[in-house]
């Protein structure tokens, strides 16, 4: 059952509520001998932090990460991994406006339908402040598939559509990405979207964002033919991270409207006598099974719900309202989505490694040659 | 863990290969006392049979559906409900070819890396053919909801998109999608479908397809917070689906070029006391959890792979080459995920709703009137 | 969730009635390219098989073993392998008796609370013939072990006690266990109890048993610290067996009464290097991890519940009535828990072996050196 | 998978080393709106504590429980719930000893060969500190169970045999559990017992123990049929205690010894219509469901590895040696497994009853009339 785990033999349980003392995770099944310290996890809890940017919640969080079991010297031990990060910045503040109205987008309605009671205080447990122990479980992962995968996998992300403005896909530099506030890949397309958030920010509004992570290195074979299949536990993954509402792999919805002889990647052998394709509409996935291709996904998170712009909404007794959500609120959550999307693929990755260990055995080569003499 | 077993509480575990002598599955997890027989299965199998028109492969399959335990006395024991449908056209064929060639845009690479071996009788366990024990299980589900759920829940797909051609959703009757041969619920579309896909079947080409499944009656409260999400569950569900590309909820994607303003569906009360959502954009999931609304997910599948063109492809044993995909194939296999997409939400929904009743107890009551007086 | 399964990653889901058409199982998570057919799995069918001998019910059941899926030419292909034997003998017969009234000892009355309906004919699902199926998947399991193990692992088991009669076990020899109908190692102890179970099956009464397993050649290093031990899955899959009351590992209830001293096994180092424990009553496992040394555990069978002798007992209406179990029944049901017992240490083994791979990676070397120069 | 984690629907996974800076665990599944603080959980924990007589370790340690997540306002929401401890007794020492040679009876040789490595401060995760936390989310479930049993169910247990010395059973009284420092519900055996284990401390020895657990009030229908049994559960949870070697329910081992006759639990109705059963060696389980009479377990546990006594072993580099366990001890461990047994009964029993739920529905009355007029 998985209220709060995810993955079958890569397992992350996380714990905790926005407000409350300190949020957490177990990392369990995760293979011993891997040198692990809290360096190796702490940039990519920093790429993530809030506060960093004017264009995301100005809540401060140092959000320090500490390992409280399962490493031993300097290398994790095969034991459950327990890392928390205690919440600083829980600012005071009364709760009871949310308390009694129900949100617009939220899920306070859909928390009190299905538990009767909700914590009230930041959005408690639906809060995105869960998404920093997503980050920090990542990291583990990643170490697991540098360790175990020859080559190693490098798992990166971009925000590719702010609201409705995207990139020019000629532009893009995977370096660009670390160098605007929007992990945008396409500097001039950064440079528009800075005016126009600043434009959606001062508006009192939002907007929604589309997310691409790719994989590079990922060895053929992750995945199984039917329940098990790659492609849908990524789609799961990044479906449950908070405000996404769609999910696509390689070419996605546009495959829809591509013919048979365009869709399928054609395959060539390289001088080295590995295939080649000749395109990657499949996102590295055939049959639930990764190809040794990129493994592309795309996301899609919708604008933040919380606004300054008042809505229409009822109370918990029944009665019309309004509501206006002020507070610190990041005008576009998508952003900060970026490192929680490339956290979650490299959690599957991870997990689909030691399951492809269990069922077919070591070693994962890159992909092997298919000629030899 | 789950190669081939999906669900949590309500669980399915297919099994069969496309020309093996049998395909089946295991449904366990069923609540007792449920009245089931074969006759309550066997027109959902109809309806996704190939054979039935000039549009789907014309494989002859009776796809006649047996129960072999699980049910007393015309209702379920509480005990795992064995279904098995026997192969009757294996058409006896050559598969030396393929057995050879890795067929552009299928599952044959990447079986042959992961598992060192494929069936390639009709793409063995990776071929479509499977799907027709999700829609014999999914029948199961929509007994359980009805039984379950006052007022029964109501699970209902259509294809919205065939290639590049969408519809006009104004003229969207449910009726309509049982009167084509597309479950096109425009009928105008239809017609003009028609014509399109007998020039792709002509040209030897192939199309893809969007198909959407609207859940009507599904009570609030399915779903878990984090890694339970009903949205994450959905779009794993469908990912599965052979060829699906792509999902989404609700707005999806279209959702990132909203404002916050548009997107978050306003709450007002109506006469009952019940709250109205004055919009659908979550697509009836907030915060991973139902909220009353029906629920709306739309998956996009690529063109089939099996195409007359030839197209240029390897060997197994590295030479280049290139393949033509002969034989009895659907040109635009979208058309018959279509009852396989409803019986997927059925299933999720299911599942969800054992999951509810186990953490918050019964009973799930139609959505609750808010306002008492 | 495990209602009908077993296993994590060798899983293994069994199906059917004792008097429904048929009853079957689906191995799930076999790794590829093991040889597999039916000859592999018939001879264990074969050696549970009833009606072998005047200790056994007399129901004829060929027990006929078909495999409808996840082999091609002879080898597993990794795909789900479902396994169906067909129920020959459901002799017509009345069980009007049996739906009304609670058989004491059986499961009759729970399976009344729990489900609110029961199949009463031959004992529906909670009849011992669903063992066939374990000892069907336990050969599988068998294959599993022998190809991924070095040298193989062999996996015994023999009746040690039968109603309150013993062995000696200085006599015991492995071949004897197939030479008598008790599957008894002591020959001199089977004489005796051929006598002894003569009596109690003509006086219409039943008797216990205890069997024991022994599992040699298990890699050290299977299991896991807490909730994944080794012996708490033997203990579970040993329990789930029809009738079993207690279970038991090394040296079991027994090491209660022994000295810190007496019980831990010493160590000494062999002229290979090699550790050498110079007793075994931890039974093989430490820490819930396998040591290397043989795995013994032992359960205890209660006698048959279905007897000869009327017993009180009560309708579903609440009448006191009395009940006499007619009809084909075992006199000591243990016995053929003795193939169903190594079944089940077989696939525990074979589940333990797949989750280690998985987060420790192979090569599974037989016991290492320790010592090298 | 279940490395860490136990349970199915109501979760628990563990985390923490003997002398990392923490112990804790996760519980996941509770349902909402039960009443819960760490006052309710401290006094189990106080029960387990160490060092409170001479007959058990000397570290000090307060065993302080903090919520983390998951209560607001006092009661439970739904989400999971982080529960911490720690340590505080990490006395400074020198481990080089032990890391280098293997204690017999101890998981030092299986977690090297397992996985390369291990923690050999206090014994690492393999330590009975872990089942500290056992204890925690032991005291959840016993709340769980209140809340969703109507009378409750309690959960208690007792030490029954200590060393080779066992109890009078006409002379037990519950309240005497708590009379004396070993558990013991027969006060003039827990008087000779004191003299017998100041013996085997000073003789730098050790000794084993058998503990009862004993649920009454669990409703009937818990577990389910195959292995979802509630008494295999319960054996897997009882094995997996550090030091336990057996498990067995009802008249357990003895019940093999029985004739049919004596052995099936006659049954007979009561004045207020509800059966009464004239025995209880089925231990509160038929067929893996509960009956609603007592759940009765026991579980042996071998003598305290960690001796005074010198023992011949090896070191990791293959030389023979011996080695003398000193520190803090218990010198019969089984003696603190009595409070961790009861909350291993309780976490399986609120488990079952989640699952009860989610299969057939609520509510679980209490043995209900089977007569009625």
């Amino acid at each position: 059952m998985s209220f709060n785990t995810t993955g079958q033999l890569f397992r992350f349980t996380s714990w905790g509520e926005s407000h409350g003392p300190a949020i957490g995770c177990v990392v369990d099944g995760c293979p011993p001998g891997i040198a692990l310290s809290e360096a190796d996890i702490q940039p990519y809890m920093d790429r993530r932090r809030p506060g960093q940017s004017k264009y995301t919640t100005q809540r401060r969080e140092p959000d320090r990460v500490e390992i409280l079991s399962g490493v031993y010297e300097g290398e994790t031990t095969g034991t459950p991994i327990a890392l928390v990060v205690h919440n600083v910045d829980q600012r005071s503040k009364d709760y009871s406006e949310i308390a009694a109205k129900f949100r617009p987008g939220h899920a306070d309605y859909t928390y009190d339908m299905k538990y009767g009671r909700r914590d009230p205080r930041g959005g408690g447990r639906s809060s995105a402040r869960e998404t920093a122990m997503r980050v920090a479980a990542g990291a583990v992962a990643r170490k697991v598939l540098d360790a175990l995968v020859p080559g190693g996998v490098s798992v990166r992300g971009a925000l590719v559509q702010m609201g409705p403005h995207g990139i020019d896909r000629d532009r893009w530099r995977w370096e660009a990405v670390d160098e605007n506030p929007f992990f945008c890949p396409d500097p001039q397309a950064a440079e528009r979207w800075a005016d126009y958030l600043d434009g959606v920010r001062k508006a009192g509004s939002s907007c929604g964002a589309v997310i691409e992570v790719v994989a590079d290195g990922a060895p053929p074979g992750l995945g199984a033919p039917i329940y098990g299949k790659l492609d849908a536990d990524l789609a799961a993954a990044m479906m449950s991270i908070n405000a996404v509402k769609g999910v696509e792999i390689g070419a996605g919805f546009a495959s829809a409207a591509l013919s048979g002889e365009e869709n399928a990647d054609e395959i060539r052998i390289g001088n080295d006598g590995r295939p080649i394709f000749r395109a990657n509409n499949a996102g590295g996935v055939l049959g639930g099974i990764s190809s040794g291709q990129p493994v592309v996904v795309r996301f899609a998170v919708k604008p933040t719900s919380s606004i300054l712009t008042p809505r229409d909404t009822v109370t918990s007794a029944g009665e019309e309202t309004e509501i206006v959500t002020k507070g610190r609120h990041d005008p576009c959550v998508g952003i900060r989505a970026v490192p929680v999307g490339e956290a979650m693929a490299a959690l599957v990755l991870a997990d689909h490694l030691l399951r492809h260990r269990a069922q077919c055995g070591p070693p994962l080569d890159p992909i092997p040659p298919l000629k030899r003499d």
